[in-house]
């Protein structure tokens, strides 16, 4: 009969089982998850139950299931339908060339870089490079960027990134207070860095007890400062020699922090020759859009005394096994998940797929690539100033890199300039009521110029035209604040200029590296789902991503009804009233979320509550985030089954009554378990006087059947990467958002330049944080709807569950619910085998390489134990060939157990096995080489290699270096 | 100074060389050429010269050198810049919804398919899979293509793609004409074929003598019909059972053609199972877009006792070195270059990347997913042929799928329709002055049923809408003629059916392949240079994409735009006044360019003249071209040097002065030097009475130094796939356009839908050929400038030339010009190491597989030898990479002479030596796994391993075996 033909395919979620043949059948659920109804059949027998429903009932505690989702429901989507509608909200977006600055550049994102390296699953999907053996390719190229940043800003070591150039500088400050072993709580500001970085350092140093003074960098008082953040070129464009400065602040014992920019510092003299200590800024001008704000890859570099002081991720260069050269994640031991409570920073992510792209971007343009760029952009600023000052305006009388800065007589001459130029499509900054500045880049041609000399000439042409001032000026000419230095002189700075050699230099880098077009990667805590195309091809259009974050509002209609509709979708699955859009990673969600919190008590005359609970499974950036704050922080323990102790709760709870703030808590736990006792312990908080933070992490494992808000908590912070399908893109970006009750919703983060939030202050330099991806979380939420995400939620703790079940013969299984169930994620316990044969959970994840596997999350939140997350994308073919891998490992172990193999010269603690390493003509093993490549035959017709053998840390760790080879070597060696 | 920023880089081309310092810096011929400034000048000081003006000087005769170009050249172009320009060109092409049908339907490109197959370097960079050894991936997805088509057609044989359905249908004609040994001089085409189909068809009857009957196939008189056409179903909808017709026909050896509908099939009985013997059609609506007619894949298949007249290539299953599973291209005996004039066909390449982005669509879908998407359509058209009969229209009461026809009573009533319909920004088809259909496709949805409605209602919404007719239809109700067997059963089709394992799949078969993205891929004659992202960016625009060919002429004012700037330039290119673009292969270019010949002498009462002079050097399609236009060849010798015999051809041209019709020349030669002769031999052909057809294929060499009309040709083609741009696919695309004189622009290719030409009749289905990538080779050309291309021609030139000098020493080069120099290629003699120690040019060229190199050309236009063309696109350390891999197998073949390696067990007899080879436990050569597989060191860091040993030809070709392997292989091995 007529509606035989809606298949299961069709009705493979119930999103799309209603309503007329007529409906689209492109639906996207049946493609974002892993099991077909049949598989998941399948696997439901395998764990003893006969439906997704029983399962939930068997797993999730009665008493917090909540009522259906409406998120992303209007009508049963499609994805074509979906990308039609997001395209009709992008037009809503009034695309005007934008030479506001900043901090935000227009630039040209080569092609050949946009489509092989933005828009290409090899550089989007992995994670932060922790199995350094299959993630070569992309430390490679964060090497490249940290190589980039010591060589143009002068400092000899740099990080990979961090979130913004905004806390970049708060991070500055918090490291110059340690510097100072927090004995020196001034921290002076430049009156002329960008406004939003200032905003948000005052954010940060508030609970820290450090005062901040803004003023002229020229008659500070810098006695009781442990550092001072110059802007260079200032906000204002004007640039100088900052060398006295600096002399006079080192003799106070004083930091001294520069934000610059790195196209500037082509033809500038550098930061690090002008005595700072500490320099950072956005890279985004190196090849990445706008994007509304962002994400984008803030700089860090530090001098070398400074150097383990350096916050976020450093990509350091160590050798392997067989003693090649091999990179990985320097330092790490000062990892939140290490220092927790004692780390100076929450920072754990970077930015890498955007530090990418401007490393790349810098290896195609090379340094006189770079230069050329730069001096046009000055020449053009330098016409500009000339023009103006022809017409009569008070053009200021300072060297300037590509910033000119009008000062006006009145606010109305002032304002009719501004208005000019929005009549040519140009935003200009409005930099006080009577000056605006106007900051060129590398799109501008002699149309914009000729454009703004008629904004700021009554809308009419004057006698001159833009080519005609060309003889008056001279391109680069900043006087004795010229660069004299060369830089970038490295062979990959100078080998890969054109498109041919580009194109195969990130094909070759993206070949040594494993990612979810590999195979699954299930790092438990993590959520490695799907990274669909549809939810991704919005973010390169240009109405999303030439936006400049400042623009006036009435410009970005269609960011603001996607903020809307997000707030809207997350605030349903959250079971909250407000959210804030603006963290850019989750750590910052957790600052923020406890920062809402903290205001909420000293709004209630209770600034005094400064105890945070935190259970001791929890991440390691929880008790960083609460330091952050200058909570203290009270563990509480676990019991047997890893749930929370919630007499040892209610204990503590009591003790610090009158002073409790709050308590982070992680649902379900990190322990992969739905905990029973959840309303209760949320009660005891607020019996006490606290409120309650939920940790997103877990979110996965909630949408759809419960939330946050039914729980009772009160404030939580959801990981756009994780839950809502942003990519982790090799490191970064992260996107945290926070959903909050009313209580908090006075709270939100604010924004000083775009009205947004509640009374915080800013935690992210633009409004909406990394704003121009935020198309994938709406596409993600509106192609599957309330029920598609609702049966997410369900397959992912059926792959969890179906995963252990099939393990549990062979491994030890740490932590269940009551039931028996996991949630979505669990843990295996390796602590018997190290025991029994020496064999560590590294050797495992190692060997797992050789399987074709990324590891599952090692030692957190137990250490000597691997966390498994499949989520719901993976097939349950994808999941048998992970079990196939786990039993034929165990049995290896096995072996080495009863003696047939040998203790340390065996499978395991050789692994991974490069090819390099199986073909080599000696062969030194007592196992054979297809034992070691080969375990099982289907790794014979597909497997992703390691390029290294297994990663030599403390040698790294011991010589710490952090950049390209100079040329030097490469001359010596040729 | 001012102007000293303006460096080499900015230099890099003439081009940008001019102007003020506000000239965009993203200019692209610098990006394009291989090498930069100083390492041309290094180049060039190895060959002894000092400037590229000077390697013109001696190379290129100085009586044919040319006048600069002016092509592409309005101002100094950017990569951004040009984007803007062909986006505003592209914005005048009006895209309405398009239900026109003929054999072109929208459809869905599924975004994962889009972006990692059509917009992946990966897969669009690659060559026909010649190396079988290096292109298993591609390979895998053809097969998949073959095996789609045989479960949907019935016929168990069938190919890996044609050019498009129109020519399909004249190569089937020529299959049969064949099959009956010529004796049968009549082909029966109904008249419910697609217009463009017959006018094809017809166009490649003529010369070979075949006659065409156009007529009611019940009522045909077949007894002198070597084979008839149908449509299935008919090109105005309607489906009936052949069965009877088949039997009847086979009764009087007519052979019976289907011409049909892949989406059709899956829910109707099947042409094999209606007796024909050949089914063909194009497979665009399986996830590829309009493109405004292409390039879109066709099928062909055929009943077993006809496989081995099967046209075009074919990917068979064979075994490797090894005894491992292997693919390759089947039956290359039959290929033109060995058959030349007594070749069926002169169709060489396929439709690759079209291919398989229809065979991924059929593995997204499966068989499953594929019937839902036809069920859907169907019903869609059911309820459009319902509403439409209670509107009171005729609607024509026959069976049907897609396409439903309506008669009116008269052309008012008609027009007034197509007029409603136009309103509604739909098109639908005029079937004749009196009857419209519509084509319903998977895009159609409930609005475009309304808005239908609309428009055959006076505009006005009819009481019911496209719901309420729901209850009163059955899709997929087509009584008998619904299919009822299964079809694509195989794993492939029915487990890659989420994002995630699509996405996986996608990439493990492109990780086979060796592409531009990896190497240099030097193949003589096919000109392997650099296809930049932004001449590719456009095609995916929907304003090229989504246009139907045959929409009125005024809502294509962008692609009208387009091509007439490409004709002016390709005009100026070339110097010729005349130019097609329908032509879409460089061996249909051939054939269109003779066919102008012939059409001109027959216009000037010279038909009978049929003689046509091919020198022994030509590409084996220039004889199977003059074939097919029944012409006599006579083929002149060459002469040691490798020119062609001047008075050899003299003699001919005389001998045949009666009836001399024409001369095909390759020009540089295809041995790869500069003829000084080339006015002379061409004034031969004239004072003979004969015209000029030149072939394009090296073209490289030429543009912007010289021309076809400068040197006095008539014709000639050129291959936009090589010289201008376009990639290769993997073994297609091809775009072949003609350029003529005077004299033969009357005779052009026309077609009888959208009118264009002159009067040749049609050489493919569409107007314009594959026209959907034509903004490629416009973005090349507008980006170079005249300049620039002219340089990239020097540069190509000087790779070539360096190349040449660096392997003199160690190989034999076979042909040089008088100057010693060779054109843009040359070639290597193999033959007397051959003869020194039995290792061929097959060894060396598997033995550069182990090199990390695709091979140069093999044994054409010598056999024994390799042809060796750089392009202008590699830069000297690329080409230096290739002479140290060249070098260092001369030495390991003096090894093999010396006797210091095995004659038979040696690294080249063995190579390709693949992962599981090298790392294998046995190991047996005499030399070591390193020697195999990392004979110089850079390999250690960066090489693309081949898949399998190396393939075994003559085995595959024995047992045929063209599809994959049915489901019951897997289940016994599992």
């Amino acid at each position: 009969h007529r509606g035989a033909f809606l298949t299961r395919r069709l009705l493979a979620t119930s999103a799309v089982a209603k309503g007329s043949f007529l409906q689209p059948l492109d639906t996207f659920p049946r493609r974002h998850l892993g099991p077909s109804d049949e598989e998941a059949q399948q696997m439901l027998q395998k764990i003893g139950l006969s439906s997704l429903k029983d399962l939930v009932k068997d797993t999730v505690p009665a008493g917090i299931v909540r009522a259906p989702l409406e998120a992303g429901n209007k009508e049963i989507g499609s994805e074509q339908a979906a990308l039609a509608e997001i395209k009709a909200i992008a037009s809503k977006n009034k695309v005007l060339r934008s030479f506001i600055g900043m901090g935000y550049y227009g630039n040209i994102v080569p092609p050949v870089i946009l489509r092989n390296v933005l828009e290409n699953p090899a550089w989007y999907t992995p994670y932060t490079p922790y199995q350094a053996e299959v993630s070569q390719g992309r430390m490679e190229s964060l090497l490249n960027f940290q190589t980039m940043v010591v060589e143009l800003t002068g400092l000899p070591y740099a990080n990979a990134s961090l979130l913004d150039e905004s806390t970049a500088a708060a991070e500055a400050m918090t490291l110059c207070h340690a510097a100072a072993k927090n004995k020196k709580p001034l921290f002076f500001i430049s009156n002329n860095v960008h406004p939003q970085t200032i905003d948000v350092v005052k954010t940060r140093a508030a609970p820290l007890g450090i005062e901040i003074v803004v003023g002229d960098h020229q008659t500070a008082d810098l006695r009781k400062a442990c550092g001072a953040l110059l802007q260079y070129p200032a906000t204002d464009g004007g640039i100088q020699d900052y060398t006295n400065f600096s002399a006079k602040a080192h003799e106070l014992d004083c930091k001294v922090v520069m934000a610059t920019d790195l196209l500037a510092l082509t033809v500038l003299k550098t930061p690090g020759e002008m005595g700072a200590d500490i320099v950072l800024g956005n890279s985004q001008r190196f090849g990445v859009p706008f994007g509304y704000g962002g994400p984008h890859a803030a700089f860090f570099a530090v001098i070398a005394p400074l150097r383990r002081l350096l916050p976020g991720r450093i990509i350091g260069v160590t050798r392997d096994r067989l003693g090649n050269r091999a990179l990985r994640l320097a330092l790490q031991t000062r990892e939140q998940h290490i220092k927790r409570e004692k780390a100076t920073s929450n920072i754990c992510t970077a930015q890498a797929l955007l530090a990418n792209t401007a490393a790349m971007y810098a290896i195609y343009h090379g340094p006189q690539g770079l230069t050329d760029i730069a001096l046009r952009v000055n020449g053009a600023a330098q016409i500009l100033a000339t023009g103006l000052r022809q017409l009569g305006h008070a053009v200021a009388d300072v060297s300037f890199f590509d910033t000119v800065r009008v000062d006006f007589p009145d606010h109305g001459a002032a304002e009719a300039v501004m208005q000019a130029a929005i009549s040519e499509d140009i935003n200009v900054r409005r930099l006080s009521p009577t000056a605006i500045t106007i900051s060129l880049d590398e799109t501008v041609g002699r149309n914009d110029l000729a454009a703004l000399f008629r904004a700021f000439n009554s809308c009419a042409d004057p006698e001159f035209t833009p080519e005609s001032l060309e003889a008056e000026i001279t391109p680069g000419d900043v006087g004795s604040l010229r660069r004299t230095s060369s830089f970038m002189q490295q062979p990959v700075f100078n080998e890969n200029h054109t498109e041919t050699e580009m194109l195969r230099y990130i094909f070759h880098l993206a070949s040594k590296d494993l990612g979810l077009q590999h195979a699954m990667i299930s790092l438990g805590s993590c959520t490695m789902k799907l990274n669909a195309t549809a939810e991704m091809i919005p973010i390169t259009w240009p109405e999303f991503n030439q936006m400049h974050p400042f623009v006036p509002v009435d410009q970005a209609g269609g960011y603001t009804q996607l903020v809307q509709l997000l707030h809207h979708w997350l605030c349903d699955i959250t079971g909250f009233v407000g959210c804030s859009l603006q963290p850019n990673s989750g750590a910052s969600g957790e600052y923020a979320g406890l920062k809402a919190i903290q205001r909420y008590h000293q709004n209630n005359d209770q600034g005094h509550r400064n105890v945070c609970i935190i259970p001791v499974s929890a991440h390691g950036t929880n008790p960083a985030s609460a330091a952050m704050l200058g909570l203290q922080v009270v563990v509480v323990p676990c019991d047997a089954l890893g749930n929370i102790d919630i007499p040892a709760l209610r204990a503590a709870a009591e003790k610090h009554k009158d002073h409790l703030a709050s308590l982070m808590i992680t649902y379900p736990s990190t322990h992969g378990v739905f905990e029973l006792g959840i309303r209760e312990m949320i009660d005891i908080i607020h019996e006490n006087g606290g409120l309650v933070y939920m940790d997103g992490a877990n979110m996965n494992a909630q949408v759809g059947l419960t939330s946050p808000g039914e729980m009772g908590a009160d404030v939580c912070h959801l990981n756009l990467h994780k839950t809502f399908c942003i990519p982790h893109g090799g490191g970064g970006p992260g996107v945290g958002p926070i959903c909050c009750n009313e209580k908090l919703l006075p709270f939100l983060p604010s924004h000083s330049i775009i009205p947004c939030g509640g009374d915080m202050g800013a935690v992210a330099g633009a409004p909406f944080g990394s704003a121009g991806i935020l198309p994938i979380s709406w596409m993600y939420i509106r192609m599957m709807g309330g029920d598609g995400l609702t049966k997410a939620t369900q397959t992912a703790i059926l792959n969890a569950n179906y995963l252990a079940a099939s393990l549990k013969d062979h491994y030890k299984i740490l932590y269940k619910g009551n039931t028996g169930r996991v949630a979505h994620e669990f843990i295996i316990d390796l602590r018997g085998i190290k025991t029994s044969c020496g064999i560590s959970e590294t050797d495992i994840a190692k060997r797992l390489i050789d399987y074709g596997f990324h590891a599952p999350t090692m030692s957190f939140p137990v250490s000597g134990t691997l966390m498994v997350e499949p989520t719901e994308s993976e097939s349950k073919e994808e999941l048998d060939r992970f079990v196939e891998a786990m039993v034929t490992i165990r049995a290896e172990i096995t072996a080495i157990e009863e003696g047939r193999a040998d203790k340390n010269n065996n499978v395991l603690k050789n692994a991974p096995h490069t090819m390099a390493d199986v073909s080599a003509d000696v062969w030194d093993h007592p196992y054979s080489r297809e034992e070691a490549a080969y375990p099982v035959p289907a790794l014979r017709l597909r497997k992703q290699w390691p390029t290294v053998a297994r990663a030599d840390d403390v040698y790294g760790d011991r010589n710490l270096f952090c950049t390209c080879d100079p040329i030097e070597v490469y001359m010596e060696q040729s």
